[in-house]
Formats: C-alpha cells, structure tokens, sequence
C-alpha cells in the first residue's frame, strides 16, 4: 500500500478567514500495527483496511494558492475510489464545505481539476464532533486557572449536548444523537469580530499576532471595573465584585486618550475578553433553556489558547453559578473538515476507526500561545494527528 | 405657594458617563388646577399638595461643573421638609444613586452645601420603572419598521416583567412586584461600550453624535452577511437570511483597508447594530428562562433613537420568533433619578399621584435622531415634563 493515498478534504471557514485541510495518508512502513489491525479487521468485517493516520492542516483564505500547492505536493487525491469501484468522476472529487466550497469551487476546478462537493456546514460540524468525542481520547477538556484537565467522555452518556463552534461568527447547536441536531442559536460576535475589530483597532497583520498581543495584555486599561464605578468597592447585593467588568472599553469615555495612546496589547486584551465572555454567556443561557449539562467549545478561534479558553470557562461558570462547565476540544479547528471525512461513503469510503489514541499535546502548548497552529507548510505538528484505519468497501 | 421649591434629586449614571437630574416646581400662576386637585385632596388626604410638574435634565458627568450652576440658578433646594418638620438638616440633602453619588459626593458638599444621600441603584431603577409603567400614560411603546405605537399597561396585569437598563452597561431585572425584584442578569456590552469603542474607531467627541452618524451609515460595507459568504444565497436550512449578518466587522478581515479607509459613519452603524442586537439577544434569553411575557427597555443608551429601538426590536422579534416584542419608554433615562424622588418619605414627601398624562412627543423627534435629548442647559423640552401633585406629610 505504499503508494496508495486516500481522499483528502478540505474545507473553507463559512465565514471566511480559513481553509482546513484533512488527510489521510498511509503508514507505508509501519507494518507490525498494519498487520494487527488487518487481521483484526478481517476477521470483523471483511474489508480491505488501510492502515495510517489523519492529518490536520490550515491555511488562511487569502493564501488559497499555497493550500492548493500543498495537495498538489502531497498529490493528494481520491484512489481510494478508483480502487474501489466507484465511479471515475468521484475521483476528482473532494468533498467541502462552507461558504469557501461556494467561492472556490472553480479555481479548484482550472487549478487542480479537482471538483468541491458540497456537503452542508451544519452536517459536517456535528458529524464532526460527535467522531471526536467518541473515537478520539484525549479530546475534550477543561480549562480552569491555567490548568489543562482531559475528561473522559461516557458513550453512553454523550448526547444531548451543546455544540459552540466559534469561528467568524458563532453556531450553536444542540446535539441530541448522530446526525440529530438543531442549530438553536448563534451570534455575530464571534472570531472575525475580535478580528475584524482588532485589526482596526490594532493595525495588527494578522489573527494570531492580535491573540499573542492579548496575552501580555491588561484589559483594566480599558474597561470599566465595578470597582472604578463604586469608589473599588464591590456591588454585593447584585453579586458584582469590585473587579468584574462593568462596561467593556468604559473607560475609553472619560480618558481623554486617542486611539493611538493605548497599547495594542491592551486593547487586544479587553476585545478578547468582551468577545469570550459574551459568547460564553450566550452559550449558557442556550444551554440553560434545553437543560443540556454539557457545552463544547470548538472552532478556530480557540486556537488552544490560555486566556480565551480561561475566559469562555469563566464566563460558563459565572453565569451558571458554577453548575455548568466549559469543554473544549483537541482538534477545535476541524469538526466540519473531519465531518465532511464521514461523509464519503458514495466514494468508496466505508467507516473510520481511530485503533490508537493521539499523544497529548503539553499543555505548555497552549499557553505559549499556541505557535503549534500556525507552522509556515499549513501543516498541523504531529501530536495533532490521528492514528487510525480507514475501511473501505469493496 | 409661590416662591416654594421643593425635593430636588440627581442621579450620576453608575457607569459615570452621564447624570440626571428629576426635580419638581409649582404651578405659581395655575390656581384652578392647584385649587381642584387641593379641593379633592384635603377631602381624601388632609394633608397639604403641592401642584406642580416633574422636570428632567441631564448634564454630562464630564460637565458636572454645568449641573452645580443649573441647580443654584433654578435655587434648586429641599425646602419642602423646612415647612412639614423634618430635621434641619434633611433641608441640605439630595438624593442621589449610581456611582455618582459616591464619587462626587465631596464636591457637592463643598460647592452646593448639599450632602447626597446615597439610594442604592437597582431599588431607584425598580421604582421609577413601576411608577412611570403605572402612573403615565402615554409612556411604554413598541418600535416596529419606524412606527412607535404607545401602548395601554393593564395595572393589574403589569408583573411580571423584564426591566433592561441599559447605561454605559446594562442590567437586567426581573421585576415582581413594588420593591420586589432581581437583577437576573446583564452584559458588559453596552452604551459605554458602543460610545467607547466608538470613540476610538471614529475620533467623535461626543454620544449623540456618533448616534447621529450611524443614522447616515451602512453596516454593509464593514459587516460579513450571510449572503457575502454563500454567494449571495440564504442558509435557508438554519433559518439565516442572506442579509442577517454573520460577523459583526467581518468584512475588516479581508478588505486590504485600514481604520481611515472606512467612513465613520458606516462604522458606528456596525458597531450600534452589533451592540443592540447583542443586548436584544440577551434580554430575550433571559426573559425566557424566567417566562416574562413583557420586556421593557430603558436606559440612555436609547435617547429615542429609532435604529437602536428597531435593532433591539428586530433582535428580540428574531431571538423570538415573533413570540416575545420589545417595550421602550419615554422617560428612559430618567428611572433612577425618578426612583430616587420616591424615597424622599422622610424628608417630608409622601406621595407622587400624575393627575394629567404628559403630553406625547411626536414621533418625528425621536426619527430625527433625538435632538430634544440634549439641549445647551441640560433642560430636556417640556413636553416631557410630568404634570402632578405632590402630598406632603404634616
């Protein structure tokens, strides 16, 4: 099998800012994990099994060409297919979705002779995320005090949930059982807000730049404590402590202070901080009002980073007095690419089983702000990868 | 009665950007309604009325120095006390709530003599919702596509409701009863929030002017739509229009334009659409967690101005879907200072009774961008002035 690769997927952000890329590529020579499996596979079910792993990889839109060049480098394309019988259009087929699937479809076309097929964002994100939850573990975690803890996700137990997936603008969704799903609500103030604004506001070149800013931030430069209103005295008979935000960017009123005379890391900080907690309490209250116990964090603009993370986790604690939980996920950016993965049967693919769980990544990782993400090939560092069996019929 | 004056209060926003002033003066040449009202009063009360109007100004917090020569000019003062046996020294008191009244308490005392008694914030804002939901007529109205319809409040079907305040930040409450009420909620995400940021983005130098610009604005060209992502079309599946907006500033992202390249206006337009949809949003989950029917929105972050009330009103027809309507009022700004003029029993003050509705302002003053707000010496017009009769005790 060692020439042999496997469909590839990419998919755009809908609302615009990144391409998430998919692969599988085989273990050409891992043969010992290879044979177990196929023999264990064989023996359950038959079927030709390709033994190796699935790649994460992430591209900004504007940079398209260089994820274009990378599948052609890594001539990745569908033979999973053509040895497979499906039909010989599927193989110049991939899968994706977003609004990209619609705005790209034909420089795919001219560059790649490669045709998007359309699979629908909603679909692909639930699809997504209910893989990870139950194939992969460690995924899922919590975030509280800069502390990192996995948690063990019961099969049994999984559905239904809240689905929060973050990226320019915000869906979410409430998961209630493989491929049952609504999309209950949602906000406009989501990544692409944070930023959109910053970039104005910031002059920063792009999104992770603004992120790391944030961190060496201090938002109290800019926002309206509790305590700057009531002479630093907390506002206890509404349960407001003197250090809560009362009025995000407030203080912007009444300093006399131009644009230019705050640190970009200041107001990096406090958008941050405005964006996180908003969506973590509009979550909430989605949550709160179909009685789900757990809420799942995902998209780009997590990008594993402490004080989002912290934020969002502060935010779902605060608002719930403390009876709901933030959880984020492992793979964040990708549920509707690995979503649209699942959604290859017609292509000859039949089903996905991760046989190894992935080496955890430090949690050192993510405070560091996440450099991890952001490697110049687009290329996700392998700790992100998955180790798995892709089945295929015959 | 003519040279009387009496109990005169003023309130600083919490969130200190503006302050308000509700203070109370004699009919000195309108004999035949002072003699009916005293006619039926002796007979039901026998204790003294003084006939008169509610007046509301509001002064900048920055311009506090503007409110001081406003309230020795009018000799505003408590004098109603001197006459009805109240301490000597409740003559020097004012009434005050909000942060204000802790941070300028100092000044007042030195510059006017006067102390201010502290009422706490949520209490004033309780009372003078209550007493202008029951008391005047017309004063709750719907927003809808540029119509204000007024709207009849049944008294004896007026509780439960949502109260949302919205200041430089906003609090959510849920009112029960007289006095009986909880601050269920709120955001950080408000006018101080719209007008700092906005100050920042714009360089405006003051709130209604940077409300006026979003008037002329388009949150189009700075906004991300749903139709800009999927070619144009509706995401009809989840119920998202091609025009509703899927990330607030989204478009700042990829237009290879900087701060100075977008118009102010267009740009306050954003921020006032994302900020009202936000708090429309809010208001809705949480009237729905708790099952009000009615959701009552005041605060000066409105100033009658007709694109926030439509955005807040669209925000909660959508969140809604149509179920739940948006209820403004006209004395908006005014609830803490009103309630603050309630609690002045001890000084002397009993009782309030409106025995005239105030005379309805045109729908036009609020659609041309609400001038009647912010006149040079702070007096708003007198059309919202409240006709009424003041029982003190002997």
């Amino acid at each position: 099998m060692k020439e042999r690769r496997t469909p590839t997927f990419s998919r755009w952000k809908v609302k615009g800012s990144l391409i998430k890329l998919v692969y599988f590529s085989t273990n050409s020579d891992d043969s010992s994990s290879s044979n177990d499996s196929l023999a264990a596979s064989n023996g359950d079910r038959g079927s030709p099994v390709l033994e190796g792993k699935l790649h994460f990889a992430k591209f900004e839109t504007q940079k398209i060409n260089d994820c274009i060049d990378f599948i052609r480098s890594k001539q990745l394309r569908l033979t999973g297919s053509e040895q497979h019988g499906a039909s010989g259009s599927a193989k110049c087929v991939i899968k994706a979705t977003g609004g990209g699937a619609f705005k790209y479809a034909d420089l795919f076309k001219e560059k790649l002779g490669i045709s998007l097929d359309k699979a629908d964002e909603m679909d692909c994100l639930v699809a997504g995320a209910n893989f990870l939850l139950k194939a992969v573990h460690p995924e899922a975690f919590t975030y509280m005090g800069g502390q990192k803890e996995f948690v063990k996700i019961d099969h049994e137990d999984l559905y239904p949930y809240l689905l929060v997936n973050i990226g320019s603008g915000v869906s979410m969704i409430k998961v209630d059982g493989p491929g049952k799903f609504e999309r209950v609500s949602g906000t406009n103030v989501g990544g692409g807000t944070f930023w959109g604004l910053g970039k104005l506001l910031t002059k920063c070149k792009n999104f992770d730049e603004l992120l790391e800013l944030s961190h060496q931030g201090n938002n109290r430069v800019i926002d309206m404590l509790v305590g700057d209103i009531y002479g630093g005295m907390d506002y206890t008979k509404i349960g407001l402590v003197s250090t809560a935000i009362a009025c995000s960017f407030g203080k912007a009123i009444s300093d006399n202070k131009e644009l230019e005379d705050y640190k970009p890391e200041d107001i990096s900080r406090s958008l941050l901080r405005m964006i996180s907690n908003n969506i973590g309490q509009i979550s909430y209250l989605n949550a709160l009002r179909f009685g789900l116990k757990r809420i799942f964090f995902a998209g780009f603009f997590i990008r594993g980073h402490a004080y989002t993370m912290d934020t969002i986790a502060v935010a779902v604690h605060f608002w719930s007095k403390g009876e709901a939980k933030a959880m984020f996920l492992k793979h964040e950016g990708f549920l509707g690419a690995l979503g649209s993965f699942m959604s290859y049967e017609k292509h000859g693919f039949e089903d996905l089983k991760v046989h190894q769980s992935v080496q955890q990544s430090p949690v050192g990782a993510s405070l560091g702000g996440d450099k991890s993400h952001d490697p110049p090939n687009g290329d996700l560092n392998e700790n992100q990868s998955i180790d798995c069996s892709v089945y295929l019929s015959q």
